[in-house]
C-alpha cells in the first residue's frame, strides 16, 4: 500500500483529552477517532491491528473446540427479567424502546442469549459438552468512560460460554479456555498475570482475571513471590490477625477533641491503631425511588475497606452502594461525622470484618463529637448484624497462602474466566436429560475477552517515546519501506521491487512515497510503530538500503536481497505471535 | 468438523412465521435464529456463510481501493441535526439517550459519520480521491420486519464512501464501485441486474440498484429486452402519451350512479378509460403533532400512481405520506369517497401527471354522490399546483428509451451505488483547498451492500425442495463425508483418511459420525447444502466411496484418491466464486 493514498492521520500534538501513553497513541498514530466520550471509531491502521488481534481469538478459540457464533447487540428485557439481572446493571445498561414501546438493551455481555439458544436446541446429554463463542460489540454506559480504548462505552468483546453435564464437565471446559486464552495473549505479546478475581454481577464461584501488568492499569492485583498467589486486590482474601489472650475491660467514654482521624485518636489516647475500630456509613440505594437503607461497616483502624467484599455481603447491585454522608445521617443512625461507631448506632445493619470478631479492649467512636470510647468489646457492648471478610489486602500484609508479605501491582483486564454454574441455567430453565433420563441443569462458564481493550493493553506495554512498537503478530503492517526522495525512479524503482518481493513472501508492505522529508517519515514509521523499516536512499544505484528494527539495534546496510531475506525470516518467525 | 461436535440445529419441520425459501431454509438448516421479529442471530453453519460473504466483499472492496474502517453502531443526534436527517428517518431509526440524557441513534446508515471522520482530516486537494469502507452492524426499525433477513431490524451491512475533488472524480469513484459489485454479486453466485433506482432518503440524483432476480423479492424493476433500459419501477421514468388534436367539449354534470370505479363510469358513459382522471387524496402528516395537509394527485384513469415519484414531489419524509381516507376528510377538503375530482376540492394541494397537462374532454368525479364530470379541460375547469410525471410504469407500457413494450420483474434489492454530490458535504462543511486555493466541498458518493440479505438472496435463487444449494464460495463446508455407518472401524478410518487428505489441500470438510441412518445424514447434508458429498460405506474396506454433488447430476463410484482429486479440483475451480 502506497502511503501517498493512505488514509493517514498521524498527529504531532498530543490530544488534550488523552492521558496514557495507549490513548495519546493510538490517537496520534491515526489508530483511532473519537466520536463522542467513550466512544471511537478504528481507522485504515486500526482496522487492520483489530482484524488481528480477532483472527488470533478466533484460531485459538477454533483450536480450543469452541464454535463460532453471532448473536445481535439488541436483547429484549423478558430474557433479562427472567434471569433476574434487567435491574442489576443500573444505568450502566443503554435501554431503548422499540417503535411498539417494547422494551431491549444494548447487551453489555451475552449469558442469557447464549442460554436461551440453547435450552431451546439442547435436551440430551449426547449434545453436551458445547462451547460457542462470538466477536461482537458490547456497549456498557459507563459513568466515567475515559483512556480511549481502556474503558468506553461501545467496545469489541469475544465472549464465549461453555455448556456441560455437570461442575467435572465445566472444570474441564474452564481450563480450555484458560489455555487458550494464554495462548491468545501469548500471541498478543503481553506480559500478564492470571489472578483469582471476583465475579462481580455475572455471579458464579469461581473466576480468574488475565492482568495485562501495565502502571496505569486500572485493576490491582496482589501476589506473592513466595509462593503461587495471586489474586485481584477486590477478591483477595485475608488472613486473619486474631489477637489471643486480651481479657475484656471496661466501657468508658473519653473525650478526645479534635480527633477526626483513627490514627489521631489513637495517639491521643496512647493505644496501638491495631486495638481500634474503623466505622464507615455506607448507604445502599433504592433500585427505584430516592429512599435508601443505610449499614455500618467496621474494620481495624488500619485496615482499608474492600467494597467489593461489602456489595457480595450486601448481594445487592454495586451502583446503588455508597458512602454515606455522615453529617445529613446524624438525625436518622445518630451517627457523628468523625466520631461514628457501633454502640448507640440505630436503623442500620452492622456488617463487622471477621478479623474482629471477638475483639475486646478496643477503641471506637462514641457517636458523640469529639468523644470515643474505650475498653470496648464485642459482642457485650454492641452486636453485628453480619460477620465477613470485609479488608482489602494490601502491600506487605501476609500471603493468604503463606503467610510472607504479598506484594501489589497494576493491571488492565484483558480477560476473564468464569464458572457460572448453574445460575443461568436454573431461573432460565435450560436443562438436559441425563443418561437415566433426569432433567438437570446445564453447568455453565463464561469467557471474556477484551479485544479493543487488548489493543490499548499492548500499546501500553509496547511503546516508546517516539511511538508504538508493535509486535509483528498485531502490526498493520509488517515492513515499511521508506523512499527517501519521492519522484527519484531509481529509489523508486527498487522500493517497487523490494515491496513485490516481500508481498509475494506474504508479507504485509507499507511504502512510504510522499513527497516529504525522510526525517518526516521516520517519525511516522516510529509513531505507527511498525516492526521493520527499510529505507530505500542514496545508495540505491548500487542496490544498498538501510535495515532498521523498531524496537531498536543498529542501523543495517545491506543489499535489498537480503533486506528481503531478513525481514521474510523475521515476519515468519514472529507474525504468529 | 465431527458433526458429532457441531452445535448442529436442523429441522425437520417448517417454521410457522417463515413464508418464503430463504426464511424457511436457514431456519430449518439452522444458519439462522430468530430472537424477536425481525432479530436473528447466526448460528456455526451462518456464521461460516456470513464470514466468506463478508471476505468476498472485503477482498474487493481492498482490490477497488477502497480502505477499511469500523465506526460506531451508536450516532449522537448531534451530527444528524448538522446535515438536517435527524427527522428524515422517523420512526425507523432506533433512538436512545445515554446517562446524561444526550440523544443518540443506532446508525441506520453512517454518511454523518463518515463525512465527519473526512471534514477532519482532509484539507488539501492532495488528499483526494479517498475511498473508505466498513462492515458494520446497521439498525432500522422496520414497521414489519419480514422473510427472515430480507427485512430484518439489526442487520450487517458493508457501507463505502467516496470523497473525490469534483463531478468528475465522482463519475470514476461511482464507476469503480459499480465495477467492484459486479464481481462481488458475481462471486456470490447471484443472478442479478444493476437497474436505475431511486436515492430515497439518502438524496442525490444518481443511482443504481443491484437486484437479485427474485419472485419473492420486494423490489420490482421494469426493463426492456429491445433495448438497455433498466430502473425499479419507482425510479423508472414514463414516456407521456399526448393526445393530440382533441378539442375543448363542455363541462357537465352527469348522473352516474354506483360508478365507484373509473372503469364502471367510464363503461357507463361510453368513454375510454384514456379519456379520464383518476383522483387520489393523499395524507402528509405533521413530523409532530396530529395535524395534516392533504394533497390530491391527478393521473389518467388507465395509469397507477408511484408513490415515490409522489412523495419526490412533495419532498417531504416518504414515512409521513399516506393515502387519506376520504370520507372522514370530505367536511375538511370537498372531497366524496369514490366521486372525487379536481373541480371544486379546497384545501388541498394539486399535483397533476404530467401525461394529463393540457388534457381535454375529460371524465372525473364530481365531488357529489353518484355524479361525475365530463367534457373537463385542464387549466380551464381546474388549475394544478404542480405538473410533474407521476405514473408507475407497468407490464407492457411503452420503454421509455425505445417505445418497445417493457418487461416486468421481481428482485431483491442487494447492493445500490449513490452520488451523494455535495449533499452532505455541503451542510457540514467538508470543505477542501483546491490548487488554486479555493475551498470548495468534497464531492460525495455512497455504496452499500446488504451482507445479510444477500444471504437470504443467494439462497432464493439455490434451492430446491430438499434445502439450499450453497455455492462453492459461500458454502460453510466444501465436502460432507457420510460415513454410512458410524462406529465401523474401517468406514472411520478411510473417512479420517479423505478428511485429513481434503484439509491439507486447503478444502473445509464435515465429517457426519453420528449413530444416526444414512438417510438422515443424507437429508441433513443436502438441507444444509455442502456442494460435495462423499458417502464412505459398505465399499470403505476397497477403497471405494460414493462422490455426489449438490447441485445434481448422478452419483459416482470413485477410489478415495479419485474422489479427493475431483472433490479438490472442483473446489479450487470455484471457492474463489
Amino acid at each position: 500500500m502506497k502511503v501517498s493514498k493512505m488514509f493517514l492521520t498521524t498527529l504531532r500534538e498530543v490530544p488534550a483529552e488523552a492521558e496514557i501513553p495507549s490513548h495519546i497513541l493510538l490517537l496520534r498514530a491515526g489508530f483511532i477517532k473519537k466520536l463522542v466520550s467513550g466512544i471511537y471509531g478504528f481507522l485504515p491502521l486500526g482496522s487492520r491491528t483489530l482484524q488481528k488481534i480477532e483472527n488470533i481469538v478466533r484460531e485459538e478459540m477454533d483450536a480450543a473446540g469452541s464454535q463460532e457464533i453471532l448473536m445481535s447487540a439488541l436483547q429484549p428485557a423478558e430474557l433479562w427479567q427472567e434471569s433476574g439481572r434487567w435491574g442489576a446493571y443500573g444505568p450502566e445498561m443503554w435501554r431503548i424502546k422499540d417503535r411498539n414501546q417494547r422494551e431491549f438493551c444494548l447487551g453489555p455481555t451475552h449469558e442469557e442469549i447464549f442460554t436461551d439458544i440453547v435450552r431451546q436446541a439442547v435436551s440430551s446429554y449426547r449434545q453436551l459438552p458445547l462451547s460457542l463463542y462470538q466477536i461482537q460489540t458490547k456497549y456498557r454506559d459507563e459513568a466515567r468512560p475515559r483512556f480511549g480504548l481502556m474503558r468506553s462505552r461501545e467496545f469489541i468483546m469475544k465472549d464465549a460460554y461453555s455448556f456441560d453435564k455437570d461442575e467435572a464437565g465445566l472444570d474441564v471446559s474452564y481450563k480450555t479456555m484458560y489455555d487458550a486464552y494464554t495462548k491468545v495473549f501469548e500471541r498478543c505479546g503481553l506480559k500478564f498475570r492470571p489472578v483469582e478475581a471476583d465475579s462481580g454481577a455475572i455471579g458464579g464461584n469461581n473466576s480468574h482475571e488475565f492482568t495485562a501488568l501495565s502502571e496505569v492499569g486500572e485493576s490491582e492485583i496482589v501476589y506473592c513471590d513466595a509462593c503461587d498467589f495471586a489474586a485481584t486486590s477486590e477478591r483477595a482474601e485475608f488472613k486473619d490477625e486474631i489477637q489471643a489472650g486480651v481479657s475484656d475491660a471496661e466501657l468508658e467514654k473519653v473525650y478526645t477533641p479534635g480527633t477526626k482521624t483513627i490514627e489521631a485518636v489513637c495517639e491521643y489516647l496512647g493505644a496501638d491503631v491495631k486495638k481500634s475500630i474503623k466505622a464507615l456509613l455506607i448507604q445502599v440505594a433504592e433500585e427505584e425511588g430516592p429512599g435508601a437503607k443505610y449499614v455500618l461497616a467496621l474494620i481495624r483502624g488500619d485496615r482499608q475497606l474492600n467494597m467489593t467484599k461489602l456489595v457480595n455481603a450486601l448481594n445487592v447491585p454495586e451502583y446503588l452502594v455508597s458512602m454515606a454522608d455522615e453529617e445529613k445521617m446524624s438525625a436518622v443512625t445518630g451517627c457523628v461525622g468523625g466520631f461514628t461507631g457501633p454502640i448507640g448506632i440505630h436503623d442500620c445493619t452492622i456488617i463487622l470484618d471477621s478479623e474482629l470478631k471477638g475483639s475486646k479492649d478496643m477503641v471506637c467512636g462514641a457517636n458523640e463529637k469529639d468523644h470515643h470510647f474505650k475498653g470496648v468489646s464485642e459482642g457485650r457492648d454492641f452486636k453485628a448484624d453480619k460477620v465477613v471478610d470485609l479488608k482489602l489486602l494490601q502491600e506487605g500484609d501476609p500471603c493468604p497462602c503463606c503467610g510472607k508479605p504479598v506484594k501489589v501491582a497494576r493491571g488492565i483486564e484483558v480477560g476473564q474466566v468464569f464458572k457460572l454454574g448453574t445460575k443461568y441455567s436454573e431461573p432460565m430453565h435450560c436443562y438436559y436429560r441425563d443418561e437415566n433420563q433426569v432433567d438437570r441443569p446445564v453447568v455453565m462458564g463464561c469467557y471474556g475477552i477484551g479485544v479493543t481493550r487488548t489493543m490499548a493493553a499492548v500499546v501500553e506495554q509496547h511503546h516508546d517515546e517516539n511511538g508504538i512498537i508493535w509486535p509483528m503478530s498485531l502490526a498493520p503492517y509488517h515492513v515499511d519501506i521508506v523512499i527517501a526522495k519521492s519522484g527519484d525512479p531509481v529509489q523508486s524503482a527498487l522500493a517497487e521491487e523490494i515491496e513485490k518481493k516481500l508481498e509475494a513472501a506474504g508479507v504485509e508492505v507499507m511504502v512510504d512515497d510522499r513527497d516529504e522529508r525522510p526525517g518526516v517519515k521516520f517519525k511516522d514509521s516510529e509513531l505507527i510503530g511498525i516492526p521493520i523499516r527499510i529505507t530505500v536512499g542514496k545508495k540505491a544505484g548500487e542496490g544498498i538500503v538501510e535495515y532498521k528494527l523498531r524496537r531498536g539495534g543498529d542501523m543495517e546496510e545491506l543489499t535489498a536481497d537480503e533486506a528481503v531475506s531478513k525481514a521474510v525470516a523475521l515476519v515468519d518467525l514472529e507474525k504468529r505471535g
